[in-house]
């Protein structure tokens, strides 16, 4: 079995998190290095990768970005679905679930990553309201319409928990830490009663319970996932 | 071997570009769908897809989300590399070349997809700034130091072109046509010669001659890349 190394800045899930519950779901050993000074060497503009995560694999081969991390992964660890077609699928809505979490992060730095939030504020509030409005509606919405259309399973692809499941999980963590107000209303709602329960169902896989209730698991603060109270409302 | 329709927005390259351009280079046969109302029942929010484009392989089963059409394509047509690492690379080079299409497209929508861009012209014009002096340069330097890793074959990854090559390719075209002064300013400066050459390489190629003349490609205009001069700099 390989050695799995995960590369990812210290004290926030951000995208590491993603590739750490497929490592925890599946009781896969890895080890982090979160010292950015460890990873720094093959991050832009030198390295050979844009950002962080990097998977690093036997101590050698490394591996960026998220999405391209769990596609390849997610057949070793036995979580891409039972043939190619669900494999591609769950490619499919992790790589949604993913823009999701990019776009949760963009509410509070629409303008440039490299400012302050504190300096797009202003822009910030407006893309609070459409966000909140339409994107989160229209994102929890596609994913009801899959997990009505696999009903039988109460997972997203196929019939066993898949990165797809893992990666939505975390973002509705996340949300439910960001918006928690119009999070509360889209659950009161009663539109989006299988999304809500995907997320009870991987909060309480047996195998997770040891990770998520450790300390390694860290809280949201000031990462992908920020709570400010006033791009928040029901 | 299988039916490919490619289902898309008329009218503008955006995401389906990077599909067909595998398609094209690959001699491989595939039909357009280009009428929403054909492919709007699999749309967001009543579909099992968020977003256009999607592929219908054999008249059956449907996919979305380019980096999966992509990942799911590239072994079928040979454009993935020569083993599993340098497929996981694509992968990895191909998310990031799209990352940098969907930063272009944000400039001109930073606040909101829902609203005109003379609705956010203001925070366009902000963001505009900090995506040509410092996200440019960033993307396009992390793509350089990758060619140069590979100067042997001037390509990114292995000896032959792969998908991210051909991604990469159709992201230049966009920032060239929607940033022509400031890509402009990226050429003469000489650090980004690698990553221009890959362009031409692939501008170039026999394979794509006679799709790159045909009427049948669309043209820029009120897509994923726009040209606002005001937006535009050296």
């Amino acid at each position: 079995m390989s050695s799995y190394t995960l590369l990812y800045w210290p004290g926030i899930p951000g995208r590491g998190e993603y590739v750490r519950l497929a490592f925890e779901y599946t009781n896969t050993k890895y080890k982090e290095i979160n010292v950015p000074n460890a990873f720094s060497p093959h991050l832009s503009p030198k390295g050979p990768h844009f950002a962080v995560p990097i998977l690093q694999i036997d101590n050698g081969w490394t591996l960026s970005q998220t999405a391209a991390i769990l596609a390849y992964l997610a057949p070793k660890l036995k979580l891409a679905g039972a043939n190619e077609h669900e494999q591609a699928t769950i490619n499919q809505l992790t790589l949604t679930a993913l823009d999701l979490s990019t776009e949760a992060h963009d509410v509070h730095h629409p303008v440039a990553n490299a400012l302050y939030y504190e300096d797009q504020k202003d822009e910030a509030l407006r893309a609070a309201e459409d966000f909140k409005s339409l994107r989160i509606p229209k994102y929890l919405t596609h994913f009801e319409t899959v997990l009505k259309g696999n009903a039988e399973n109460n997972v997203l692809v196929g019939s066993a928990i898949s990165t797809a499941d893992l990666t939505l999980f975390q973002v509705l963590e996340g949300l439910l830490f960001a918006f928690p107000r119009r999070m509360g209303t889209m659950k009161k709602s009663g539109q989006y009663d299988k999304t809500f329960a995907l997320h009870e169902t991987v909060k309480n896989l047996k195998n997770l319970q040891h990770y998520l209730k450790s300390d390694r698991r860290n809280e949201f603060s000031m990462g992908l996932f920020r709570h400010y109270p006033e791009l928040d409302s029901e």
